[in-house]
């Protein structure tokens, strides 16, 4: 499959969808996107299968915090000293690209480096979503090393860290991330395609193509059109009624309290998150928990709303999707479920929280 | 010149005297190279005349908050693997360290790193004393490039960054430092021997080790054979009356305030530090500033003390001594001089000082 500029639109909504409000204001890296396709000419989607055992994968993305991204673009330049890096640290031309998450702007700036660079993209991603921290991936979790991290920032400035387990490349990179000014491009998990298979989660840029799809593509009821096409349930139709908002140490920390309208008049609900939506509570009972996704979108029009463009007085709905499979297995909970971002409560399915009584 | 452990003391206390209260408490640098010089045999102290132009120079030491240096401390594999690492990157093998600076343990070090790598040592340093930061060294100020600039930690992890200048380089490391506890060695402004001739100053090593022969060979009157040595002069024989001290973004910064004893009773004299004593104070007056080095040492013995062991009552002297003449030229005062520490006066010689009426 070929990913051209007419791709771009449902591409960038779907990455916003499966971002949770998180992984990077998605216009910035639409921008990026089209102009590398325009430069560069379109990218090839292979898949996992179109791999030899030995290829090498390279996951890219960008850290920080969101806020900053959306204001500190990157273009692609920055990309190709970051790819050619690794692939001079390896001492092998990648045979793809893959985005470490597939939500956000980092669903896309692959895309845009992967024209850069003549590259593949593959049809994968390291989250199914977006996480904010670098053990919160699925190579992680298949014993994938981060070693070596290859950072990179639009100065120009290539940093390269070799011997790191994934915990002093979360410290690391999110300090010079910071210094950075708030974010920088890296890439970590190198890894053969034989390992990919089981380390990665496949079929992620198509499903964001599908999701953006079922949203732009269906004018009378974009958001039923929208939860038919991620599984997903509408926990409440509302008002945004007060967010608190900051950012701090490489990350956006914060939290949305949203009013119930029409059928849901009466109702509060409270989302807190950290880059991404992380829990959504309504008189102190769980509604749905990372590392499920939460999702927020326009009532209308079914667009998602990233974190840092959430306002007073937004109609809303607040959805929620199952995660992938692999994340409720108790070692990914370990990483990404609700105790690993300090709350004091167990993660339950997301179907199970749904099929309690109110 | 063959230094072994029987150097090792006048070397210390000699870059203890040139540390100016910084670059490191020099006890555990001295047992370090003691071990390292033991287990690998004597290191070859060279001169830049032995050195063909185009030879490989490779300066490296400690960065970080001297408090910190004190407690964390690195063995010499972290300086095998920094020098395997800048060898790696240049592709050719260095013809000898150097101590980016003189004072403080970053003076043995070097010593300790080139006696586990084989290397000879260069007697040269970067600076002629100690001062905080990247930009503050004479290559710097003669063009050399901090890029690529090394660093490693006593976990293994190394890092390297490429494409930078002087400024980034002291902000990365920096916050690269914090992360990692609050130092960690590092190698940068890597040079051949042609550059090194105009690009550091000579004989640093030989003069630490002369200073501190000079004290510890002396038993009659140390403090004059130091002060004959280093054409030095005592501002204050006095007791420690306050110390103030904090270590904050890497670096320790405080001050204290001296009450004369003697013939100097009733005087009363502030010295200002970050990591190295930066001024000296009277009544409102500057009796010295940085780039002249302002050291503190024991009344009797004529032993320097460091920063991080200012404690009250100490009976002390402060001595005063001209910088390297490199730094009193306006380049150089613009990175080093009393406003680039954020004092709001010009720089004054210190013989200029000493010879306006009190």
């Amino acid at each position: 499959m070929l990913l051209d500029t007419s791709l771009l639109g449902a591409m960038a909504t779907g990455c916003a969808v499966l971002g949770t409000g998180g992984g990077g204001e998605t216009h910035a890296g639409l921008l990026i996107a089209q102009q590398a396709l325009e430069r560069y000419g379109p990218v090839d989607l292979i898949t996992l299968d179109d791999l030899e055992d030995d290829d090498l994968v390279v996951p890219c993305g960008m850290t920080g915090a969101p806020t900053v991204c959306t204001e500190k673009i990157v273009g692609d330049d920055v990309g190709g000293l970051l790819i050619e890096a690794v692939e001079k640290l390896s001492g092998r031309q990648a045979a793809c690209l893959m985005p470490i998450e597939i939500g956000g702007t980092n669903g896309l700036l692959p895309l845009a480096w992967a024209a850069r660079t003549n590259r593949p993209l593959l049809d994968a991603d390291g989250m199914g979503r977006a996480f904010p921290e670098v053990p919160q991936a699925i190579p992680h979790l298949a014993g994938v090393k981060p070693d070596p991290m290859v950072i990179a920032d639009d100065r120009g400035q290539v940093i390269t860290i070799r011997n790191l387990d994934v915990d002093w490349g979360e410290r690391l990179v999110r300090s010079i991330a910071v210094t950075f000014g708030g974010s920088c491009v890296t890439s970590e998990f190198h890894m053969d395609a034989a390992t990919a298979r089981t380390a990665t989660i496949p079929g992620s840029v198509s499903l964001a193509i599908r999701i953006g799809r079922a949203i732009l593509e269906c004018e009378q009821n974009p958001l039923q059109s929208l939860l038919a096409a991620v599984d997903g349930t509408s926990l409440i139709t509302a008002k945004i009624a007060d967010v608190e908002r900051r950012t701090v140490g490489g990350f956006v920390r914060g939290s949305l309290e949203a009013e119930g309208t029409g059928d849901d008049h009466g109702r509060l609900l409270r989302i807190e998150f950290q880059n991404e939506n992380l829990v959504a509570i309504e008189d102190g009972r769980v509604l749905a928990s990372t590392p499920d996704l939460i999702t927020v979108v326009d009532a209308e029009t079914a667009h998602p709303i990233f974190t840092e463009s959430l306002r007073y007085g937004q109609r809303i709905c607040v959805l929620a999707m199952p995660s992938h499979p692999r994340w409720r297995e108790p070692d990914a909970l370990a990483v990404a479920g609700p105790r690993a971002f300090g709350y004091e409560f167990d993660y339950v399915r997301l179907e199970d929280l749904l099929a309690r009584p109110l």
